[in-house]
């Protein structure tokens, strides 16, 4: 799901999302809830109608931003006091709140509030926050009123794995139309974040949606796939394009790299995206260090279509019974032929 | 002709510019020298290869820049040496070589270098300027080799009447496929602007193309095709849309004024841009206050599409013999609805 936090996947259209193949957006309810405010958004016929976009859309519940942007909050039973990144204005989220801005959002996944502890909180932490998170879920889905709306509960836990499954079982307890997996991603090691994941995953019910929470690099979501994750949303192929790095094949390349400014290839054979139809790497070089914006939104583009056309081609092999094999060829070539230009760090 | 400084009509792809009528860009001989360099856009096949637009480009010769960004810069009877505006580097502009560059890049229509001195120096510094233009101009059509490449000279001569003569004489002698006036929307009112164009435009030869360097705000448009111009090129339209200000018949907006927060109804109901197509005022001005890359596409999107089509509209009146009546009409709607939150500000 590329990720629309303001009502936009910055820089494209929905036409341009679309035509990179793009089934599903996200949009950040904490965002529009202070910007341009979920009562507008409602006033001009949901977030659907509002950015011009007809495809499904899931909503986060504004949870995370709270935990990672806020410089002031304090958690009670109630809910979560914070202060506005935008102006420092106070403001309380309460599972009946996100529940009923995400209704005004009128998305098509909803999520529940939650709370997203650090990955070094104690096990005392984890154990209070997963099961407040659990009681808050409940209270999201009582407080839930549109037939038209999927409600999706969230595991919390950390890092241990009797936590996760405690925090699995309340979850599923309630019943809800999909699960997320959360509370990972948050400063864990990548190998950390696996495990977790590979002990939980397997648990959620299989007949619902199962999404995992923030990643985006496209090891990371070969490598979720092959333990059962269904979705997966990151900002990481846009912000990568705003800084000029492109997804290809062979790695992720920069092209800041001098070696670019004469490349006049395209940026990726194989892609068909606009980016790659129609212009050389040389093209998008200049643009990139002009800090021009069409160079934001054509690389933008490939990087969406780039991480689309991976997932379908997951699919795909899942489908044929060939995905270890495939995923396993796929990352030793991404990660394997550092190319020169290539930028692997994260 | 919308202005494409660095090889790209900020934020609009080529396609994007067919879709709103532009029949001619213009590129920026001074910054694409610079960067990426006129010998890499010249080995990519020239500039149109290089953006990926097929329609025709006109490029200045670089002069204007040179006397308006460089900080330091010394005249001589050989050309112009400028410190570059990205890296301060020390460059030299001969007549031969802006022929030279423009030559490189392959546009259709590539302009004389030209000194462009400030309205207000004095009389003595324009005639020794507007001589020197002449002898320049003069190298410049010598040192012209390309036969499908148009070359314009320009006419200086400030604002005093019999200097202006002196410098279209001298420079219809030389003899250019076109003319243009420069030397003008350079710190003089915009009534000596008119005065002095009206003086000079009547006298170019008629069977020419007469260029107007440097208008794009609706009224001056309408004003300098009532003198005779034939074309014109401005930042303007782009530049607007980038803060926020859109083109309607009612006059110029600015769309962070509170009220466009909740009009859901289209930009212009007049135009069918993808920007009044497809999205409300209050969504735009949402994109504009959150300084989002899809605000400045789409609004600049609309802005052209505005200019283009007040442009075509402006020939069809001529054709028809109604230019006068019209373009009154137009400028005083334009001008007199003054809406809440329009920003007549130059």
């Amino acid at each position: 799901m590329p990720v629309g936090t303001k009502g936009t996947v910055k820089g494209l259209t929905p036409e341009d999302l679309r035509e990179v193949g793009a089934g599903i957006v996200l949009g950040n309810t904490y965002h529009l809830y202070l910007r341009p405010g979920s009562d507008l958004i409602k006033e001009a016929g949901g977030l659907h109608a509002f950015m011009g976009w007809e495809g499904p859309i899931l909503t986060d519940s504004g949870g995370y931003q709270v935990f990672s942007l806020a410089q002031t909050r304090r958690i009670s039973e109630e809910g979560v006091e914070f202060a506005s990144v935008y102006d420092g204005s106070p403001h309380v989220f309460t599972p009946e709140l996100t529940t009923k801005v995400q209704e005004d959002l009128g998305s098509d996944v909803a999520m529940v509030l939650d709370e997203c502890p650090p990955a070094n909180a104690s096990r005392e932490y984890h154990e209070e926050s997963l099961r407040r998170t659990a009681r808050w879920a409940y209270r999201c889905k009582e407080a839930h009123e549109r037939r038209d709306q999927a409600l999706f509960g969230i595991v919390q836990g950390g890092l241990s794995p009797d936590l996760r499954e405690e925090s699995l079982g309340l979850t599923v307890e309630i019943g809800f139309d999909g699960y997320a997996v959360g509370g990972l991603s948050v400063g864990e090691s990548r190998e950390e974040m696996l495990e977790a994941l590979a002990l939980t995953v397997p648990r959620l019910p299989a007949e619902k949606p199962r999404y995992f929470m923030g990643i985006g690099d496209p090891v990371g979501i070969l490598k979720v796939i092959a333990l059962g994750v269904d979705m997966f949303d990151c900002v990481l192929p846009t912000r990568l394009a705003r800084h000029g790095a492109a997804l290809t094949r062979d790695g992720r390349i920069n092209l800041k790299n001098a070696r670019y400014r004469t490349d006049f290839g395209p940026l990726d054979p194989d892609c068909s995206c606009e980016a790659c139809a129609g212009y050389s790497r040389a093209y998008l070089a200049h643009l990139v260090r002009e800090n021009e914006l069409l160079g934001h939104r054509l690389v933008t583009l490939h990087n969406v279509r780039f991480s689309v056309d991976l997932c379908l081609r997951a699919r795909r092999e899942i489908g044929a019974g060939r995905y270890e094999q495939w995923s396993r060829a796929w990352i030793s070539r991404y990660e394997g032929s550092d190319p020169a230009g290539a930028d692997k760090l994260e």
